[in-house]
C-alpha cells in the first residue's frame, strides 16, 4: 500500500466515525473531505466563531484541524483495535490564514510500530484560488488493543 | 520590569480587549485569569464540545489556548501601537488533557525588537489537583507600528 | 525565480564562501553538493568521529547538516549584504541514521523580508540505497545589512 | 526519586560509559559536567572548529550537547538492560552562542513506560557570566531490552 492509495470501505468508515465523536471538529465546523492511504484532507469554512484579533482563523482552528488530519492519516494504517494519540506536532504560521475555507492535509511520512510521523499542511482557499498558510509535523503513537472510543 | 511583575491598567486592558477580539477564544469559552509581565494565564471549562474521540479535551484546544497564553504573553512587553503574531509553536501533548478545566500559561523566556521566545505549559484542573498535560515553546513575532485589530 | 532553479556564480559563490567560514562543517568533514534556489544539499562521508552510542550517526551531526543545508538554501534568497541566522528548527529521527555519507537537503517553503521557512530531510546513502533518515523544519531570519562574517 | 536527586554510582557510570562511546561528543570535545536523576549537564569549550560563518558556536554543535544532554537525563530513569533514542526535538536559538565554553542541561519532564519528555536548555558562559542561548524540547523513546551499544 503506498500514501494516496484508497483505502477499504473499513478503514473509511473507521475514521469518519472516529472523527465524528472529536466534539471540537463538530463544534468547529470542520469536515473530512478525503481519507486515502496515509493521506487525510480536513476542510474547515470560515466563520467569525474561528477567528483571532484580526478577523483570520486563529493559529489554534488552524492547528486543531492540521492535527486531526494528520491523527486519521496515521490512523488509516493502523492495524484493527489500535487507537491513535498524538505525542507532540509543530506548526509555522506562514502567511495569514485567510478564506472561504481551511484545507488541511495530513500525510505520513513514515511508519513503525509504535510512532508515525506526519507532514501536515494547510491552505487557505477562496474560489480557485489556494494560498499554504501553515506547515507542520507531527509524531503520533499507536495505542495496540486500545480502543479507539470512550468506555462506555 | 521583570517576568511576572505586574503590569500597568492599560497594558493589562490592551491584552483583555484584543483577546476579547479572538472569536475562537470566546466560542470555545476561555478566559484570561491573570496578565503579568511576560506571564499570562487562560483557563478553559470543560464541554463536550471541546473533545476528541477519546472524550478528553482536543489537542487542538489545548493548542489554541497554549498559543493565545503565549501570544499574549509576549504582547504585554511590546510596544505601544504594535501587534503580535505567532510564527511557529511546537507542543508536546505530556498527558491526556482531562479536569474540570484546563489552565495554560504563556511565559516570555526571551524578548527581543522582532521576535519573542515563550514557553507554554497546560495544566489538567480539577479541585485541588493539577496534573501537567503539555508543554510547549513558541515564537512569536512583532509587527511595529500595526494596530492589533482588523482595519475598520 | 522558482525552487530549485539554477542560481548565478555570484550568489552559488556567496553561499560557498559562507559555508567555507562554518569551521564545524570543515571539522565534522561535510560538503556543499549542490547549490540552486531555495534548494541546498550537503553530504557527510561517515566517520567513527561522528557516532552516538550504537554506531549511527549521532543526531548532532544530522542535525548540524541539516541545519546549514536550510541556512544556505534561504541564504540564496537573500538580498546582496545581508547574513542569516537560524532562530529555531525541529527535526525527527525517523530512522538510524546509517550509510556511507549523509545527504541533506534544505528546501524553502516560504520566504520573506524578514523570516523564511525551510524543509529539512536527511538520507542515509549506501551505493543505490537511499533512506530517509530525519525530517524537520527550520525558521531563519533575514539580517539586512549586516555582513556575513565576523568583523576584521 | 525526584528529578535532580542524586543517582547510584551504576547509574552514573552507564551513562558515562555510554557518552564515552558516543564518538561525536568526544570529537567536539564535550564532557560531561554532572549527571543526577533526570537531569544532566554537559560542557563544550570553544574551538574554532565549532563555529559558523560569524565566529560563534554553530547551531550543529549547541544542538548536539543539547540532545545527548537530554539524552542521557532521560536514560538515568530507564531500567537496566534498556537504551536510549531521539525521536525529535525542537531548538530555539535565542541569542548568538558565544563564550569561553557552552554548558547544556537536559532536564525530564514527564517520563512513561515508552517516552520521555525533556527540557533542554544551553548558555553560553565566560567567567561568571552565563547567557541562555538555546531552549528546546525533546522526545524520548526507551527501548526495552535492547542493549545500548553496537553489536560486539
Amino acid at each position: 500500500m503506498q500514501i494516496g492509495d484508497p483505502v477499504t470501505p473499513q478503514i473509511e468508515a473507521r475514521a469518519r466515525d472516529s472523527f465524528a465523536r472529536q466534539g471540537l471538529m463538530t463544534y468547529l465546523g470542520a469536515e473530512i473531505a478525503e481519507v486515502r492511504a496515509g493521506l487525510v484532507t480536513l476542510r474547515l469554512p470560515y466563520r467569525a466563531e474561528l477567528t483571532q484579533q484580526h478577523g483570520f482563523f486563529h493559529a489554534g482552528g488552524t492547528s486543531a484541524i492540521a492535527d486531526s488530519a494528520g491523527g486519521y492519516a496515521g490512523f488509516t494504517m493502523f492495524p484493527e483495535g489500535s487507537s491513535v494519540l498524538t505525542v507532540e506536532f509543530k506548526i509555522n504560521l506562514i502567511s495569514p490564514a485567510q478564506g472561504e475555507f481551511l484545507e488541511a492535509t495530513g500525510r505520513v511520512i513514515k511508519t513503525g510500530r509504535t510512532l508515525t510521523i506526519c507532514q501536515l499542511d494547510v491552505w487557505g482557499v477562496t474560489g480557485d484560488r489556494r494560498k499554504h498558510v501553515a506547515a507542520g509535523m507531527q509524531t503520533l503513537i499507536c495505542l495496540h488493543d486500545t480502543p479507539d472510543a470512550p468506555p462506555a
